[in-house]
């Protein structure tokens, strides 16, 4: 088989020739300005161009212990060739380096199942800086920032996750050491999941139940020394290892760790809020809500980072091989079409997109909010922070709920060549379909949001004058009893959005307050009402997306053509997603049944008017080739000899037959078995 | 770690003790009968207390590489077993012993990630049975059933799937040698996807174009040898290997293959259908539709051997950990309750149990009229033949599509311990998604149905004297407009299925007329309305759905404790499906507004009533521990032990230190990298 050829094919050539629009300024607006565009380019190239982090054999050939030794070479590699590149460059901050390559799309290109030192830089660090005091910043900070240890972030046990209240690894206070005696009691207490934990960590925040004077004080977090620095074997006491494959991310290194009766040094607790001292008093802090700043940064980064930019990944691809596939028959006797002229496709397409832009523009806002509500913070002002709690809640079930769901959408889209790993959905969907899960279960976190939402609506008369701007439609709710027609406008679609979310709303207070009335506690009547409390959370959400989605069409500083497309993808999220849930939209907004049919007709235009500009908006995400690391996806659209390339990188096939044939196939077929 | 005591957790223990039906009562039900329970259980016993057919370090932890020798290694020992059995025993049929194996879960808990050989008993041997003369049956399955070879099917190529027409492999009759000359003209028609095609055949059924005195007669099935039956490399002309990794299946081989003017003797034409004579006279068959039937004899098989057993797997494995697991608290200072008792957890698990038992009661009806028509076919009626594509079609995108769906819902519904191989969910999910795509691709399918439906439609005056039974209500239908009273009745929320169904088509035939009014030609009218004719067949699928569960609650000979449980479940059923789809009960049955609540309440009392059986229920489906294959959903509930015992297993844990410490990652933390 020759080499691949340098040419896009002319199908897709075709694609970008009849855009109606500008691919390179949607770039930039995408990475939100051209500064950002060419920052981006220049750290992808200097990493992307290196040899020494390619491999001849893509990691899924690998057994799962050579996966792992693998992922610490590279890791170190890598790691090191950011400190080169800090050392040498001072135009893009250690920052905005270290995001690119853990929170960005960068480091999948290089390691695409998760870096075993992801947690060192992305918890324990924050960690140190949230809870340690000066002297422990000093100490712990520099030890990690210059690589002289490799840490990680102890908290989900065995059997305890979601609640944390529930953990039960213990941290018993002993005056007359002065140290704190770590103790796992049970199974479950054992600490599960953290990333390179299980070999790769020589040190871990630890959150255990702080006991001192026979009172228990609740979680704190202790860093420990889990191996000795020279001989890494793991020190007396603790009972370490791996949790074994996982559908992905097995290059994390995802561990277990007990501890039997484990001593550390009293300074070891990070003690910037709570205190023991050294008679074993417990000094509380005065302030409990800093804690949550971490917690809310890590969801803001799950609904750009990994949500928006995993879907973007999947509907580039599938996008992309539905300009090159052709297959069936439109009509009798022309020549099979690009599979991207069925409707069907571009239905499981085209919404997708729309949603990874729907997304974007709401991280955005949410990015913005939490800096503002940080600066209020670090003065004393907590006012906003419920708001910005509720909507990252809300913004992270659904975003990656979406994204986990569309994700597959586009794989069903590329037919049976998707369930190969050289499309690379599996990986996106591996990637992706952990954070239905972590960092906050989406279901729980569905119910966080409706909790504010069930207590906004009880008190939207007496706050009406002070009401944040996102619950500003439940002060002014009024029923949809009154008859008022229906038209297909922007302003319209998104008030629909704004009734449904204020109709179920309604809906579910009176509810619970009616069974509370038939005798049900209060929790009793709360749970019976969950599955649609976890409707209002995304009916509030979906608004929220709607409105955020239309007022950046109507601010962006875009070209006309672009700013076309952009509405047409809002309109088209809109549309899509009143579609799933017409009969909410019947019963709580002012669509009649008389109108659906139109809202159809609409979704069907839209699809066709976006139709040309498909290969367009998704080469706008501009994907390095080696991130998107995707035969079906690749900017020159040669599927097909990229497929057959990647076949034959398999170690089975370099050679003809296999050495089972001799040990077991030939006996078995010669009857000599 | 001691050892798992062989115990059965209190809380699973408990479940047990509550349920108010006999589970091995429902066992035989879903089995079929005691008889049938009886046999499963006697090939289970044989084959899985075999020691050879067990490994100590799981399949994931192996290379690509490892898992295809392994695959090799227990299939000559496992079908050798097979033979063993079948000499000794004759209380079980062959077919019936292949079946267990191949199409049912047993085989499973041998090799989870499915058989090379599969496709030889599945594919190769049907093929020839049906589309083989007399002596070209005698001579290749006698090679094949006593294994003397082993055999794949090749249809699918790099650059053609659903549209078999467009095939692109050509076999051209030479009559001077009395050979057709097979050949691949480029690299879009290379075979792609076949089972055991890789390394692990030598022979394989070949479709490919064929030609003859300069005339193309379409797509034939041709035997073609592919390696040397002593030394197993290719032969002259044949280039061959496998497609390299994927989502699942990694066990199985899949194969690509390319033809370099290869020649092949006349008789090697399957030629019960049609034939070449000596001279190159192509003789065509008078009956082409023979040639359907293994087609949807495999859609049939996936209905229930993949999709309901796959779903039936998953929800007993998430029913069974929610029964264990405890998390957050209902109440305050109350213990940790059961997972399982929240609302929103009961509505991720029991609309996938109803679903099961859904899908299977279809399953049935769907064998039933398969053997009822392949006699008719035999005797050369073809009436009901449309009947039972058009529903093969629907039943395998509907169920597959569901059970893809709630398999990731019941993943979810397990936290972060879903995500672990151990789990099992992993391999569930890449078996039956996978089924989304092959065997025709679900759209396709879900638009031939709604073909078969558009075309019922308009003939539904002229033949309402011979409509066949699942269309009856075509000929029924009459408009929802005259007011009736919404009730909740089974026999209403069947009915609201059927209007459902009729009104959409309805809608979607005039809606292509329409479009051809307007000037579309019928080609363009029709995919401008394919999004809604794929609803189309998914109303008319869950119309009939519901229809033959109710009958099945009906007439099947069970208890009256058994029967509730089966009529809660059918009701879920109804009422779970309906609101996920209410806006087209608005529309088109005759919900109004005002009773959305009530089926709201409707469902939160389904889900109440059916909490105290649900591990009963899932026990029913009584799967072997070997065959579950999961830490969270063992029978005796011990999933901590369990979850903590499969970590250990990785070949990761056998050392305290890895050596990639000292190799890299020692250096990198002492800067000497």
């Amino acid at each position: 088989m020759v080499g691949i050829s340098d040419k896009c094919t002319e199908d897709i050539a075709r694609e970008r020739k009849k855009c109606s629009f500008s691919s390179t300024e949607l770039t930039h607006f995408w990475d939100g300005g051209v500064e950002l565009t060419k920052r981006r380019k220049l750290l992808e190239n200097y990493f992307l161009s290196d040899p020494e982090l390619k491999s001849s054999v893509p990691l899924e050939y690998l057994s799962h212990k050579e996966k792992y030794e693998r992922s610490i070479k590279l890791s170190c590699l890598f790691f090191k060739k950011i400190s080169n590149w800090l050392e040498h460059n001072d135009t893009i901050s250690a920052m905005e380096v270290y995001q690119s390559v853990l929170g960005g799309s960068l480091g999948s290109a290089v390691l695409k199942d998760g870096f075993p030192f992801a947690v060192h830089y992305v918890m324990f660090i924050p960690t140190i800086i949230g809870q340690g005091t000066m002297a422990q910043q000093a100490h712990w900070i520099s030890r990690a920032w210059n690589l002289e240890i490799m840490c990680t972030y102890a908290q989900t046990e065995l059997g305890h996750g979601t609640f944390i209240r529930g953990l039960e690894t213990t941290s018993t206070y002993d005056p007359d050491t002065e140290e704190f005696v770590l103790h796992s009691p049970t199974l479950t207490s054992y600490k599960w999941w953290p990333g390179g934990l299980g070999h790769t960590c020589n040190y871990a925040v630890v959150l255990a139940q702080l006991y001192t004077k026979g009172q228990c004080h609740g979680i704190h977090p202790f860093v420990v020394q889990l191996r000795d620095e020279e001989t890494w074997m793991p020190l007396p006491g603790i009972k370490i290892g791996e949790i074994g494959c996982k559908l992905g991310f097995n290059t994390v290194n995802n561990g277990y760790l007990g501890f039997d009766h484990v001593r550390i040094p009293r300074d070891r607790l990070l003690m910037k809020n709570n205190k023991v001292l050294k008679d074993g008093t417990y000094v509380k802090s005065q302030n409990d809500k800093l804690t949550y700043g971490t917690m809310i940064f890590v969801r803001v980064i799950v609904v750009r980072g990994v949500a928006a930019s995993n879907l973007a990944k999947a509907v580039t691809i599938a996008t992309r091989y539905s300009a090159v596939r052709r297959q069936s028959e439109l009509k009798p006797g022309e020549p099979e079409p690009q599979i991207m002229e069925f409707q069907t496709q571009q239905y499981k397409l085209f919404p997708a997109i729309a949603t990874v832009f729907a997304i974007k523009s709401s991280a955005t806002w949410l990015w913005d909010v939490y800096n503002s509500v940080t600066k209020d913070l670090d003065q004393g002002d907590l006012d906003k922070l419920p708001e910005l709690h509720a909507m990252a809640c809300c913004l992270k079930a659904i975003s990656t709920s979406d994204a986990n769901q569309m994700i597959e959408t586009c794989r069903f889209a590329c037919g049976g060549h998707g369930y190969m790993t050289s499309s690379n959905f599996p990986t996106i969907y591996s990637s992706l379909t952990a954070a239905v899960t972590y960092e906050g279960e989406n279901t729980v976190l569905l119910l966080q949001t409706a909790r504010y939402l069930v207590k906004a609506w009880s008190q939207r008369d007496v706050t009406s004058a002070t009401i944040t701007a996102t619950l500003k439609y439940l002060s002014d709710f009024r029923p949809s009893d009154i008859y008022q027609p229906w038209s297909l406008t922007m302003s319209n679609l998104a008030e629909a959005f704004r009734l449904v979310a204020a109709g179920k709303i309604k809906y579910c207070s009176e509810h619970i307050d009616y069974l509370i009335q038939k005798g049900y506690t209060s929790e009793d009547a709360w749970n019976a009402t969950s599955i649609q409390l976890t409707q209002i959370a995304e009916a509030h959400c979906r608004a929220f997306i709607v409105d955020t989605f239309v007022k950046e069409t109507e601010v962006a500083v875009v070209s006309e053509p672009v700013r076309k497309v952009l509405v047409q993808l809002c309109e088209l999220y809109s549309v899509y997603w009143l579609l799933k849930n017409v009969g909410d939209f019947l019963v709580y907004s002012h669509l009649k049944i008389s109108d659906v049919d139109a809202v159809n007709e609409r979704l069907a235009e839209l699809l066709a008017a976006i139709r040309p500009n498909a290969v367009g908006i998704v080469d706008s995400f501009d994907f390095h080739d080696d991130i998107l690391d995707s035969a079906l996806g690749a900017y020159d659209g040669r599927v097909y000899e990229r497929i057959f390339e990647a076949a034959n990188k398999s170690p089975l096939n370099a050679e003809p037959v296999n050495e089972s044939f001799h040990k077991y196939l030939k006996p078995f077929l010669k009857g000599q078995m």
